[in-house]
């Protein structure tokens, strides 16, 4: 038995969380063994602003093309953490 | 930003917990966008008796060939679950 | 002490959530020896679709006689987990 | 569907631990309509010292007659919160 | 590395969490000697009524004069907790 | 009423331990107007191992002077994250 619990910005589709809900619990089963029937999963969803990274909120998820995310990247950029 | 909890029973290998972290790293990244960089990740370990399912404590886990566990698939043989 | 998390889907009543909480702070009191001073309970409450088994999204709460899940209950039953 | 996360001190025995899995699994049941089939428990044991109640250290569990916690009750005694 | 998940009523203003998020950060890097570029935060809001405390729900939180809680305040009052 | 959760890498001394508590119930109680009464945390202590950061498992904790920690600030270092 497994309980993962996955805390993300809000804004994902419904298509993003059935891909994350089945590519969560495929990994798990497979890495660790469980079967699939014993891993349960929930995820959570708040504003950016209330996730924190080294003391900084995060920006709003804005999804661009293949959902990455436009303004995080652009703040992750600003920071000097990726190009 | 995200954040993954994964309870699990003890026992695992350090491989089986490395190829847990990627794997749960990777999946949420390609899936939600958040870049690799912004995901965190912390793993639990208790015994098997600290899980429950159903109201019924989980067997603790005995690794078996490519990790899969031997008492708790016999646990869920005995109630039904799996053949 | 104990810190106790109940993560739910959305849709109870206000009285649900009433006797949840004095359900829970009782029934840990009494079992642990904490005095029920020292219970403290949060009630998250969620989408089905955020919650998780064996893969699949759960459907939401739909209030039947006595508070029992209509939608869930159809689903177990799809699956053959329950008759 | 309902995951429930019970963090207390460690030192509690497994027959406590038994009857809380039971305790809880079933009070959520009975009052929410969520059918015992659907309700994960994991249960986290820490130190007393882990916990912290105004500030203060909780002290370690001290298992007296029928469970009771005889260190934590001469604390709450000190601090006026019971007589 | 460290995760702080940090459960409050909802009601806070921006202002508010932006100092939460900067306390919490700097607070736990300051004694653990994490490096702040290593301190993960989640805040979460719920409506006061999904907080428990020794069994009972809290009162929604009303702000008053810096940022003190008007309604919960009158709640401890009530029940002796505070004068 | 506030729950905060705090998972950090074990090893800490019961001195930064007890900073730690008295630190962040006050830093969200000033913040946020909770009576620090009404504030509880649990503190959770694990491997550095089963930390993840960027699919990357983080060093054990090792304390230097003033509980810097030597072993992740080097790991840090060899990423480029920190000079």
């Amino acid at each position: 038995m497994a309980i993962i619990q996955c805390d993300i910005r809000r804004g994902r589709s419904d298509d993003q969380k059935r891909q994350l809900a089945s590519g969560l619990t495929y990994a798990v089963s497979e890495i660790t063994g469980e079967p699939v029937d014993q891993i349960f999963l929930v995820i959570r969803e708040m504003p950016g602003f209330n996730f924190v990274d080294a003391g900084e909120h995060v920006a709003e998820y804005v999804p661009g093309p293949n959902g990455v995310d436009m303004a995080g990247a652009q703040q992750l950029r600003d920071r000097g953490v990726i190009d």
